[in-house]
């Protein structure tokens, strides 16, 4: 009962000439250029972030010793200091300011954990080693009593030193999968992510150490669930369909995100997602193309504007014949969550996104990933991605 | 305030002491020996699972035609047919049978998933690709109606297959990092699992495709948490102390623990687990230790039952000046978790452990791997492992 494909090998011109397009946009377009009322941050190698830590330290007590009473100016991340750049599509950090004083007994504990976390960074740094938010939380848990505080404090220490929280050595849990036309280097290993079988490479979260070194990739594929994930290591995708392909299990961590970006600025690669076709999985796609708003400030190294959202689609489940009895029926949070994704600035200036929710929320239906094994196992490689990776149906 | 640990390098005498143990044993004796009431199951290659399948479906037939109505046997899994096995430490499945006969239409529909699985199997085999459970259940919705049929009929055919699940192709999601002195094949890729950076190889759950080639490691080391694998692979500790290091990000999976029983199986290696100071820790270890009960039959390719809690145990926090304030007041679920296990069988057996499970009861206390940061980020690394291995302080 498993349809054979016909093992078609398809020509994938759309995304061949997005590639190119890319290509040649490369040779123009540099950087990123942030509008001026945007904090701008850079992502440091280690001596810099000491640099400027030990800068930051010093106007401190300078000012200790002129004003007699200690203050740190950090950027405000609070709602109203938090812009969409239309332009480049990404959510940015504006110049508001917030001065942190000694006034109170909060505001003492407050200055005292970013100053033990100046600390620990400090360490982290001259050591050359990384740790978790949760390991920094367990460095001085008397003084930090619950993680949000600490995990505060972390945020405040990235934004003043205008630097990403990746180059103060504060790093996220290991969580992702990386494989396909790509050799990368971890400091003395050279990893050459498509002899790793059918497994792949953990992406590490220590990116200051990778270096990104050769590809002959023509696209990245950024994948929401292993088990997909794992029907394209199978097939060995990427040796039919030059591509490096990538997976976070659901919504990408900072490590995930920040190797997706340099990835597809350093290749100049064009970008797409495969998640489920409803509003979650649409969301995830959403946290790669824009950022988080926690995360605004350090945007520019999280997000991937350019990434398009390949599939699933509302409109593949007829274009590509899924059974009714594989479509699942929308519950109330779909609808609330479907309904908010419309509402959000980056999907109202794209129609055809817009179109697509709203049909989904007509029609009151999702489906997963998983739901083409209705057509055999091999739908998926053989057909499906091929097909619209030939026609550039994407979003 | 990060204590600088003395960059001792210990001997490690006790695991070594364990490790050429095991060598000596290795050369006397062989597999496991089974009671004689338990159901020998084999993991089987492709032909030979394709050769069974063929035999069981002839037998179904040839029973159709001797008798007018079709009906088949499998092994029973009800609770009363699943067997401690002391003497292996091992859970394993009894022999009574079941048989499944057209008496009623549930009877009916069950037989029917039944061969519709069989079939499933029979072209994943065939086609030499695999599968999810989940991807099982989307190849024909309206005969499984829910997940939970197919999946029940997937463990009936490897049980009457008397096989493991992964010889039928229907396998686990990717879940889990293996990193360390460590060399394998996954088809035509050799992998060298030392030259992966700080990231590690994603274990793939296709693991009849995967050859152990060699390995220097003296002993294996499951770690519960991403995290805290993070924190070893950053210390390269594998370069300072020979062995392999595994995580599966909480309770492993089928695949990770198949994985896991091969390398220390092959490999004549120790195994030690490095968890959370608390039930759940516990019960993690205790999975790898013996298998589940819902899995029993395959217990004998999934269990470690050589494997040994290295920590973090309750009585470590002391020893390791744990301070007051990073452990934490277990609740009544942690409570209820701690007496469940002291109610076990495997637990009454094994007097340290009961003796450090009955202390957190008493004490109320559990704390995390993390705990250690206290004690700076590399105490975990350069302290607290490499003295437990030498002084064998495990359970």
């Amino acid at each position: 009962m498993l349809k054979k494909q016909d093992g078609k090998v398809y020509d994938l011109k759309a995304a061949k000439e997005l590639y190119k397009e890319y290509l040649e946009r490369a040779k123009i377009k540099k950087d990123i250029i942030l509008p001026p009322n945007t904090v701008k941050i850079d992502d440091l190698n280690r001596k810099e972030t000491l640099n400027r830590l030990y800068k930051l330290v010093d106007d401190v007590l300078e000012k200790i010793y002129k004003s007699g009473r200690p203050s740190v100016e950090l950027p405000s991340r609070s709602a109203t200091n938090i812009i969409w750049d239309e332009e480049n599509d990404l959510i940015l950090l504006g110049k508001q300011i917030m001065e942190k004083q000694f006034h109170t007994l909060t505001s003492v504990a407050d200055i005292t954990r970013l100053m033990r976390v100046l600390e620990v960074v400090n360490e982290l740094l001259n050591e050359d080693i990384h740790a978790t938010k949760r390991e920094v939380f367990y460095s001085d848990v008397n003084l930090f009593q619950e993680q949000k505080n600490s995990d505060k404090s972390i945020e405040d220490v990235a934004s003043m030193l205008h630097t990403t929280r990746n180059s103060t050595h504060v790093v996220a849990a290991p969580k992702g999968t990386c494989v396909g036309r790509l050799r990368i280097r971890d400091r003395s290993d050279i990893i050459d992510l498509e002899g790793l079988g059918s497994g792949g490479w953990t992406i590490s979260p220590m990116l200051d150490n990778i270096d990104i070194i050769e590809s002959d990739a023509e696209f990245i594929l950024v994948i929401e669930k292993d088990a997909a994930m794992m029907r394209l290591a199978e097939a060995r995708f990427w040796r039919k369909y030059p591509c490096i392909l990538l997976t976070a299990q659901g919504v990408g961590n900072v490590a995930v995100r920040m190797f997706l970006k340099r990835l597809s600025k350093e290749l100049d690669l064009p970008v797409f997602s495969l998640v489920d076709s409803d509003p979650y999985g649409h969301y995830i796609h959403s946290v790669y193309l824009r950022g988080s708003k926690r995360l605004s400030y350090e945007s520019p190294f999280l997000a991937t504007p350019n990434i398009k959202l390949l599939g699933v689609l509302t409109r593949d489940l007829d274009e590509y014949k899924i059974p009714q009895e594989v479509r699942i029926k929308m519950n109330k949070r779909d609808e609330k969550r479907t309904k908010d994704l419309l509402n959000e600035d980056f999907v109202k200036k794209n129609k055809a996104w817009e179109i697509d929710l709203k049909l989904a929320l007509k029609l009151k239906i999702k489906a997963e990933i998983q739901a083409f094994a209705s057509h055999g196992f091999k739908f998926l490689t053989d057909r499906y991605l091929p097909e619209k990776l030939t026609t550039g149906d994407w979003i």
